[in-house]
Formats: C-alpha cells, sequence, structure tokens
C-alpha cells in the first residue's frame, strides 16, 4: 500500500555535508521506496490524485525522519538482561554470563533475539547489526518480524569449524529476503588465530559479505596482542588484511593515532558503543579524534548484559554527553552530528549509503514518526537537539520498514508483547534449572 | 481518602545499610502518611476491613517504591529547554540564556516552573530543590501542583537586596504549606561576596531554612577563588561558616582530597548532576571518593538548559555509568546504591531523613508505581538493576504526594499537558520578542 505522510516535521538527513536542518511537508511512499519529499502542498496533492488508494498519515506534531541504524549488538543476549550488573569483566563473564549461554538452545536464541528485535522496532530502530551465534536460527525471526538486519555469524576458534557451515546455510536462507544481510564476524583479535581470521575474511569476500569483530575494547585486550603479535590490536588486524570498507570494528576504545589513520584509510566503519564501554569501565573511545580523522565511526547499543537496553535515544544522547566531557568541549558532537552517527552513518557502516539513513527519494522506505507533543519535548525550541538531548524511545510513534508499517501509535502490529514477554521470563527459569 | 496498594512488588529503601531487596506485599496510606507495609496477605486483609472507604489499588506487574527527590534544578528555565545547545560555557551564558532571562517576567518564571513541575511529576519525581528567582511566585505553583518542593531563592552581589525581602515573602507565603520549603540560594562562591554569602547564611539560621550555592562547578571558577581568597571554592564557604547539614552544595566536580574530608565533615549535601556536567563539558566529580569519605552525595537534574530534561532516571543511570568509567571499577555505584542517593540520599539533603525516600510506616506517602511491563524490562531478572539500567520515565504509572495521587495510569490529574505545552510555545515566543 502507497502511503502519503502529511504535515510532518521533516527530518531529511540528506547528503554528506549537509547542514541541519528540518521543515514542514509531506512525503510520500510507493512500495518500499521514498516516491516524494516535497515542501509543496500542491506536490503532495498530486501524489494523492495520482494514487486513488494512497493511505494518508497526518503528522501534525510528530518529526519524521530515518529510522535509527544500531551497528552493534547482540539481541539474542537479551534474555540475559539485568542477570548479572555491576561486577568486574571477567567475573561477570565466566561465573554469570558464558555459563548462562552454555545452557541455551538455539531456540532459547531465537527467543531473545524476538524480544531484542521487539524493543529495537518499538524504539525506532529500523536495522540493526547483531553478532552472536545461532544466527541461522535468527534468519527466520528477523524476515518474520519486518526489521532489515545484518545478522554476523560469531565465532571463536573452539566452534568456527561449526559455525562457518551455519553461515553458509543461512545466506541461504537469506537469499530471497533482501532486507536481511549475514556477516562473518570471529570475535575479537585476542580470542581467534590469525589463521581463523584469515579464513572468515576469505569467506566473507567470497560470499560478498560483510565482516565484523570485536577491536581494542579493553587494556587486557591490547596487552594480550602486543605480547602475542607486537602489535596493536589494529595492527595486527591490518597486518592480516582484514580491515576494509566491508568491515566494522566494534568498539575502538584503546587506539593509537596511528591505529585511527588506520582505520580512516581502510574505511572500517567503527561501531561507538558508550553506554556499554562506560558500564563495564571498558574505557572512552576517541570519538572526536577518530571523526576528525575521517574515519566512519556510528553507534551501537551492544547487547543488554552490558548496557541494559536497546535504546539509540538513550545511546546517543550518552555519545554526545561522555564525548563533550572527555574532550573538555561542550561543542563537540552537536546534536546534528550525534544524529548523523545514527542515520547516515549506520546506512555506510551496513553499505547501504544513501539508500538507507535518509528521508530522499528513491531511498528505501525506512521512516519513523517521532511524537514531539510530551511535555519534555515543550516548549520544543529546537527539534534537532529535542532528538539528542530530550527524545525518549516511547516518542517513537509510527515505524515503516521497506514501505511497511511495523508500529504504529507506539504499538506493535501482528505481535502479542504481552505473552512475549511472559514467554521470555518462563525461559529463563527453564534455562537456569538445566 | 485512604489507599491500599496490594500485589505490588515493594521495594522500601529503608535503613541507611539496608540490603537491597524487593518483596511481594501490600502498602496502606491512611492520610498523608504510610500506615502499613507488609508481606502477609491478612494483615492488608484488616487494614482494608479497618478502613471501610479505602480505595484499593492492584499493583500487579507495578513495582511500588519512594518518589525520586531531585536534588538540583531550576525548574523554570524549562522555557530555555533546546535554546541553546553545543556551545562553550561563557559563550552559552552572556550571549543565550541571560539575555533570555533579562526579558522575563515573574509570570514567564511561573510558567515555566510549571512546566518543569509536571515533568517532574510525570517521571516519579516526588520532591525536587530548586535554585532560581522569583521563587515567591512558585510557592503558589509548587502549591497548587501538589508536589513537595525546596524553592531555593537565588542571588548574586546585584540583586542580594531585592532577593533576600523576597525571600521572606516567600517564607510568609509557605507557612501554612508544609510540602514547601523555602532556602536561600546565593548563585556560588566566585559571584557572591562573602559578605552576601554570610548575609544569606545568617538569614537562613534566623529563619530555619536550607542553604544553598554551587560548589567547584568549573576549573575556572576554582581559580577565581584561588585568586580572590587563595583558598579552594569549598575552604573559602568553610572558613565563612557556610557548610553545616543544611547546607546543599551543587556539583562539587573540581574538590581535593581535603575539601572532600570538610564536606563529610560538615553534612553537606552534595547534589551531583552528571548529564549537566557532562554536556557543558564541566568535568566529572569525584563521587566515589565522597561516598567514601562519607559524604552525603545526592542526584540532581540541573536545570533543561544544560540537561535538556528533568528526567532522573536518566540521571540515576548516567550517574552509576559515568562513575565506572570514571574510576575503571565496573563495580562502583551498583544499582541500589544509586537508587539510595536519589531516595534516602535526597531525603536526608531537604532535612527529611525518614519521613521521605523510604516506604515504612509512619514516613510520608510520597510513593511511585513503576510498570515494569514493557519489552525493555523483560525477562525481568532483577528489578533493582531494572530501575537503574533500563528504566523509563514513561514507565512511572502512579505518582502519590503526601498521600494525594497526582498522577495516574501516566496522566498528570487536574492539568490539561496539551494547552499548557501550547501555551509555552507562544510563550517563548512573545519573550524574544520582547
Amino acid at each position: 500500500m502507497d502511503i502519503l505522510f502529511t504535515n510532518a516535521t521533516i527530518l531529511p538527513m540528506t547528503a554528506a555535508g549537509d547542514e541541519p536542518k528540518t521543515f514542514m511537508g509531506a512525503v510520500g511512499v510507493a512500495g518500499n521506496r521514498i516516491a516524494l519529499v516535497t515542501a509543496s502542498g500542491s506536490e503532495a496533492d498530486a501524489f494523492r490524485t495520482c494514487n486513488p488508494g494512497v493511505r494518508v498519515i497526518d503528522c501534525t506534531g510528530r518529526l519524521l525522519m530515518p529510522g535509527l541504524v544500531n551497528t552493534h549488538c547482540h539481541a539474542a543476549m537479551t534474555l540475559q538482561r539485568s542477570y548479572a550488573d555491576d561486577i568486574a569483566l571477567m567475573e561477570w563473564l565466566n561465573d554469570y554470563i558464558w555459563p548462562f549461554e552454555a545452557r541455551q538452545t538455539a531456540d532459547d536464541v531465537a527467543l531473545g533475539m524476538t524480544l531484542g528485535i521487539v524493543e529495537m522496532l518499538l524504539g525506532g530502530v529500523t536495522s540493526f547489526v547483531d553478532m552472536y551465534y545461532h544466527e541461522n536460527r535468527c534468519v527466520e525471526v528477523a524476515r518474520r518480524l519486518g526489521i532489515r538486519a545484518m545478522l554476523g555469524c560469531n565465532y571463536f576458534d573452539n566452534n568456527v569449524d561449526e559455525v562457518l557451515p551455519e553461515a553458509e546455510k543461512a545466506v541461504a536462507l537469506a537469499a530471497d529476503c533482501d532486507r536481511i544481510q549475514i556477516a562473518l564476524a570471529p570475535h575479537s583479535p585476542y580470542t581467534v588465530s590469525p589463521e581463523n581470521l584469515r579464513r572468515g575474511k576469505e569467506l566473507a569476500r567470497k560470499w560478498g559479505l560483510h565482516f565484523m569483530t570485536h577491536i581494542a575494547e579493553t587494556q587486557d585486550e591490547v596487552r594480550i596482542v602486543r605480547e602475542k603479535y607486537a602489535a596493536t590490536p589494529v595492527e595486527h588486524l591490518d597486518a592480516l588484511g582484514m580491515l576494509d570498507d566491508k568491515t566494522i570494528g566494534a568498539h575502538c576504545i584503546h587506539v593509537t593515532d596511528s591505529d585511527i589513520r588506520t582505520l580512516a584509510r581502510r574505511g572500517v566503519a567503527v561501531s561507538h558503543n558508550p553506554q556499554s564501554n562506560m558500564k563495564i569501565s571498558s574505557g572512552v573511545a576517541p570519538v572526536e579524534k577518530m571523526r576528525a580523522a575521517g574515519a566512519l565511526v556510528t553507534i551501537g547499543t551492544d547487547g543488554t548484559c552490558s548496557n541494559n537496553d536497546l535504546d539509540m535515544w538513550d545511546e546517543m544522547r550518552t555519545a554526545s554527553l561522555l564525548q563533550k566531557v572527555a574532550t573538555g568541549d561542550a561543542s563537540v558532537l552537536p546534536a546534528y552530528e550525534t544524529l548523523r552517527m545514527a542515520t547516515v552513518g549506520g546506512a555506510c557502516a551496513v553499505g547501504m549509503e544513501g539508500e538507507l539513513g535518509v528521508v530522499a527519494p528513491g531511498a528505501r522506505a525506512d521512516l519513523i514518526l517521532v511524537d514531539m507533543g510530551g511535555t519534555h519535548w515543550a516548549p520544543g525550541n529546537d527539534p534537532i537537539a529535542g532528538l539528542v538531548y530530550n527524545a525518549k524511545s516511547t516518542d517513537v510513534d509510527t515505524v515503516l520498514v521497506d514501505g511497511r508499517i511495523l508500529v504504529e501509535r507506539g504499538e506493535l502490529i501482528g505481535t502479542d508483547t504481552v505473552a512475549l514477554v511472559r514467554e521470555a521470563s518462563r525461559r529463563v527459569e527453564r534455562i537456569e534449572r538445566r
């Protein structure tokens, strides 16, 4: 069904170097693409006349913008939200996270993924990049729920021989759904051998897939890589030929100036996950330095174990505030640049520049409406600042992915979220009893 | 009307050194006080039988806890939300904030205060500490809306002679409403002379009021105070006899170890405002050090110009995350301690220890219900962690202040918030045209 959004405050986020701006107007969607973006009432009327069956949605008081792109998460870990908090990293992994994961089945992973996707859709995330195991099972989940996804098949040295065939299966399963891309995702340069890193990258190249890994998340990782390979994690990955514009590097906290230049030169998409980095005290990524060096920096939530939600609004706000206090400069990462990271930037990271992250004719219709009517928005002096500094994920009113309305009036269409929440609690109890 | 809350997950936050815990039970309210807190069904039944007119509220799926105490804000500045962002501090004050304030009338301040209080009530803040001018006008606003407030009459050297008589008037206006306390609030040790600081403190003592000021918010402040008085801001204030357990010090970022010991020894309540401190890049307050030294550290939002909202959930989360990354220790400021700062701690700051910030028989009935049913709460592994790490202010479902229900099903009773939001926008336009 074609749709015409009228009376919208439109935030187009169009070009690479564009100026912050909103304007009042209309947006027409035909099939899965944006067909019209206009400030002209007569153009909107013409679109309506030419599309007799068009559904008209009056957006008075609401802002229309591109859906957000979450460039790093572990959506299935939503089952482990608040499972273990306020604990040092290694104790957290060894005593809580890994034992829980060892008891999980593929069905549990699919349920956790469902819960995570539902939370993201309700919060205006239209695309996400995932990294976990059993991703082949998650193809079906993402397809059913209608979100756009890049599903990264995560492997370590000890399971690479199982995961790579699983990944091939996932590629086949997703072949007829262009909303879903599969990617290969070795865990990190300190937990995966050079040989297995190379194997993944070669297959990714062969299959035309993106490649992703955690990079320089902790000082321990840097120490281990230095000891093993006499190189920084970035130098090590670069020497192995891992880094290019189809690589997503999560975190990139403990990077040298030379590492930053390498990330920029290779076109690696950095996924900055500020809340997770703060919560497990990994450190503060030098986002402003990376951006100044021309690196592509995007925003991700990481998993709900270390965040503890998949809320990109909170994440954008934290990204901006953290960089301001870390640099001592209140003018860095202004609101519009932060929004760019979460829209235009995310689109580049998943290889869909110009197709996603913008409101422009010809782009995919991955759009959201944000209700600006809450008292926490008043008096509405600047909607762009409002999106970063006072918007809540619950202000997201309507969500379209690929031209299809998935969320309306804040409710997910076609999913019984109450039953889902109940099932999630029961499932955790069952996993713990195993 | 008496109220009985049944089937609630109760978070009592009772004693100074208590353990994190929730339990299922019932809470009875008689008049403006809590009369019953029990896990026993028969005690709840007895309360119902003894109070035939009691209203019973079934809290299934909701958590009952003390209302939050916001210990530092400038609620009237809500009119300036998103008025000027991403700008260095002095440019922000000189070119935007102060010119706007110069054009404001007392009516505008009352409207801004209304908007701020409405936002706080909807977000579960039952008490707040304010610091602004025309506070005498705000007595009526706070009284009408039903919130509990400490209204700090802010002065500089150039208006102390107007503000102190205004404060006296405010004290008289608030005399018959025990929800409202007036306080004296010199702006800071670098903008108010020793003489005028002393005048304020002497009057505060005479009238039995709290005293509050910004302390060590920026490095510039520390430099100025050092140059003028050869002392740190804390040393300077202490030498003047300003610091005691009826003093609230906002920020306390750039404090020495000796300053911290002084703050703890004098019983000063520190109001930590992490989002504002990050947004205008003031720095990171040594919260963990202050707490370790025995200082009372509480949480405030600061004004919406530098935050940009009055959301204490977001503020608690940021306080915890920021301290974890700043100290490099993921175990500092765990969820429960962060909740204590915003409840029990806030109650101490306003001189109402044991009366507020706890769910205990005899305490004031300042209570909130938090809906834990959203997908962002699932699977609900730990409600205490959930409150800090994934709760949203929009999860606040019901708010009682002094036994009176002010918010129900997320709606403020008796206030047309749509009209208020509209009026706020119009008012800003009018102020700008002056």
